[in-house]
């Protein structure tokens, strides 16, 4: 249970789900159009003071789920980011009230659009309303109220989750003391948004997609959705990574050479595919893409009229070789953030591994951020 | 007509086909089997001197075809490579006789796996032979003798048709006076491979494969091929290319918000895959993008000891914002010639167009080219 473990994990864990909203008090949403009935899956790690002091709240990254740190019943591998997240680790339980929930439009407990739709009782489909940073944080917003939380000592998120940070931090920073940021972007760019295309053209066109009614029909696009990850995930990587762990290493001595999976490479990228596609759904995948696409937040009038009087302490990380959101990104961030007088540390931590580096034990890495934490819980006890 | 152009183009042009194995003299192939019919495709432009020493020959990339340069009757776009050959252009046609041939297992009029197989009059599909780089070099070598060549001024190619070009200079040096090797590579890395892993998944997906044998069928992977082009043409451009073409503009202004072309590269890139499954063979793509995939000719024993004793001229060149093939696959192949004494002059040209620039007219490029095989000229008339 949460706060109980004295090894290095926060030791056995248990998802809950709650329902936020209802018919009578339903999610309006951003872009138009509401929800009459959001749940939400998170989990939380450490014991909540009785001050209510000292919450971080964890935002994850577009594929990611409630699931950051400890164990599942019976399972081998902990939550996904449990390197950081832990008794006496960055992100310190013995500390700490950590909640994760699982982001609106995403299918690991949260309702998205493979949920059902109370009003049809078919799945949402193409039918889920489209959705805007603005309705995530909306929503975690509500968790916070249902868990009896006024102010967070930390948001902290990588890749999408450190854009949804950025949004809460500009549109409700009086929510946050502090806001940690990692691997993420404020916009982005042509090739960006190039990439997600490609992976959504690949989901769309799979004839397992149906119309987005695949659920109902027994289909699913899995090999749109494989072929979208195996290229987002190079993109995720960096070229460094892939030679240094694979090179031009066959896959099999003495293969016969043919268009299967011929380089370990290649077998690396289909098993990542494989797996991708058994765990995550499409219809998420392209709903949560379609609001990195548009996130601009800083393009708004007044964007930083709020943080600027608020002014939350902000922690930047960018990684050497991140290419997915390279380090511009990031600086554009810091830029846009001093430039309205909010002072922000920035870090470009140097790592080989890409844009997946904000998931890895990078020890200078976890240290800023933990050093970071810290600090701010020195200043909230003050 | 060749040659006959008065103005900056070389005039209408007509490809030419030649059979040029048959079964009583097939070809054999690198990797094994035979193919008892090639049929090549090709263009000239220019004049062959009476003492046949002012032959250039060009090789082209993945998606290339034998009409480089000069208009088919009727049309309003010129060949691919236009921009560099013609009257008084770096490959200058009132000077040099100019072959280009699309190469063995294309789709553009040279025998490939979408041909008719002889021995059993359907098309080859997967049935067709894997190819290697020496199997291009030999087909092209037996066009030299068809057309009466035995020494070129020069090999000249981009991206593949330039690893083409490094093949047939470490393999047969003595047949090249010089060569032109752009934005090429002498050994894919571990990323290169995983892009076109990922491009030959969605077409060999693709239900419309049938197998290889879609022609028959009635079918065609033309999902498959779209999605294929639309990732491998994110990585021929800079990232900057698409940001200064594209930014964030929307297609339309004022649309909904959806998950079709909202964004002007969305638009963009479709366009490119549509065009391009219109145009271009899967099988050709499955077979030449492998082929580039296996070429590592330093890696073979004595492989530069030819290359060594003939000395030819080479001039290799990289673009600054080629990520595809960076700079530094360019650089290996001048160390490894410079290792074994081989001259070699080396240009990493100024360009914001990513892989593509070999595509592009770029006077710092194209003088380059141009400077070389006037020098190239002079040192044969001298």
């Amino acid at each position: 249970m949460p706060g109980q473990s004295a090894g290095r994990h926060v030791g056995l864990v248990t998802p809950t789900t709650v329902r936020l909203f209802t018919p009578d008090d339903p999610l309006r949403l951003a872009r138009g159009g509401r929800l009459d009935q959001v749940d939400v899956a998170y989990e939380t790690y450490g014991q909540l003071t009785a001050a209510k002091d000292n919450a971080v709240l964890v935002c994850h990254a577009l594929t990611g789920n409630a699931h950051a740190a400890g164990f599942h019943p019976g399972a081998a591998k902990p939550g996904w980011w449990d390197h950081l997240i832990g008794p006496g680790k960055a992100i310190d339980t013995d500390r700490f009230f950590v909640v994760c929930p699982n982001l609106l439009g995403g299918c690991q407990g949260t309702t998205g659009p493979g949920s059902l739709d109370p009003a049809t009782g078919r799945t949402y489909g193409l039918d889920f309303p489209l959705l805007d940073m603005a309705d995530f944080v909306a929503v975690h917003r509500r968790l916070m109220a249902h868990l009896g939380l006024t102010r967070l000592l930390a948001a902290v998120g990588g890749s999408l989750g450190g854009m949804q940070v950025l949004e809460w931090s500009l549109s409700h920073p009086e929510d946050l003391a502090n806001a940690v940021i990692v691997a993420a972007s404020s916009r982005l760019t042509a090739e960006n948004i190039a990439f997600s295309a490609v992976a959504r053209e690949a989901i769309l066109r799979d004839p397992g997609f149906h119309d987005g009614h695949y659920a109902e029909a027994g289909l699913t696009p899995e090999s749109g959705l494989s072929i979208a990850r195996m290229m987002a995930h190079i993109t995720y990587l960096s070229g460094e990574a892939l030679s240094a762990k694979f090179g031009r290493a066959a896959q099999q001595v003495g293969q016969q050479a043919g268009f299967g999976v011929d380089f370990a490479v290649e077998s690396y990228l289909r098993h990542q595919g494989e797996v991708f596609s058994d765990r995550f759904d499409a219809l998420s995948y392209l709903y949560l893409s379609r609001v990195m696409d548009y996130f601009d937040p800083f393009a708004r009038p007044q964007a930083t009229a709020a943080i600027a009087a608020a002014r939350p302490g902000v922690l930047v990380i960018a990684f050497t070789t991140d290419w997915r959101f390279d380090r511009r990104h990031s600086l554009r961030i810091v830029a846009r953030l001093h430039g309205a007088g909010v002072p922000v540390t920035y870090r470009c931590v140097p790592s080989a591994s890409g844009h997946d580096s904000f998931l890895l034990p990078i020890p200078r890495y976890t240290d800023t951020v933990g050093a970071f934490l810290d600090r701010a819980w020195e200043v909230i006890r003050a």
